[in-house]
């Protein structure tokens, strides 16, 4: 199984795939899609939407997870990011894989057991339990690999859910 | 000239086409993009994604007019809206036409003259200047007429601003 992992922003979307066999984890690849800060906001998700569309034909995920959205910061911030998140699941439901979404509450206490853990925390256990040298880096990436993460150790329970 | 005035919504979504020739207005079509309740939100964006190509597709709009957002309502109806918000900036842009975006404040100025009128006067006020004989239905359609009026009203001062 191929888990795809993303996380959403208008300004960068880090992503993270791994492939699963019901025992062993590897991360395949990580990275983000950038958008210049020059840019308006249309020509931001263009690039999102190409960008997304040419990895997830590249990387063929069977499941894509996501991190649910809670706005509890800068207004303009919040809605550039679901904006972004809309393009995002658009591309990623006409392509076919099935949708997964996971709070910061789910994806903390999957990764550290732990709902209260730090950013850093989580990006640390994310070195550990794929067994890497160093935290993927930028942070989004890393946060990318931790949705997936969470969605690889969530996808036996019945607490897993798809976007509604 | 001709105009797309877009009301975005995940449930509705409103639309109205406007042809200005510097004198005078016409309204070509209104209607709204409806979304079934049942459907997840990545099955309703992928409506709004072929409903919006569509429409851009049939009325080639010059220029796209939408409503700004501002959450103080319901934080899950806000994310909704703004990802089905993101969908349509990607549909308008990917299709040539100039985005501009218009707030509340300088809906209701533009409609009514006044910063605070009701959603119903600038409805009536939709009637008034196009010379209808009723208001435009359902509620999400005439909005969309209101912000493609705006646009016109506002398209020859300094004050109009495309889409950061």
């Amino acid at each position: 199984m191929r888990v795809l992992g993303i996380d959403p922003g208008l300004a960068i979307v880090g992503y993270g795939v791994l492939d699963y066999d019901g025992r062993n984890k590897k991360l395949v690849d990580y990275g983000v899609i950038n958008t210049p800060k020059g840019l308006s906001v249309p020509e931001r998700l263009e690039m999102i939407f190409r960008g997304a569309t040419e990895l997830i034909e590249k990387y063929k995920p069977d499941e894509v997870a996501m991190e649910e959205l809670f706005f509890n910061t800068n207004t303009t911030t919040a809605i550039n990011v679901a904006q972004a998140r809309g393009v995002l699941l658009l591309v990623a439901h006409t392509h076919g894989p099935r949708l997964y979404e996971y709070t910061p509450l789910q994806i903390k206490q999957a990764m550290t057991g732990y709902g209260r853990a730090e950013k850093k925390q989580i990006q640390q256990m994310v070195k550990v339990f794929l067994g890497l040298n160093a935290v993927p880096k930028p942070d989004d990436a890393a946060d990318a690999v931790a949705v997936a993460l969470t969605h690889i150790q969530m996808c036996g329970f019945t607490n897993t859910f798809s976007i509604k």
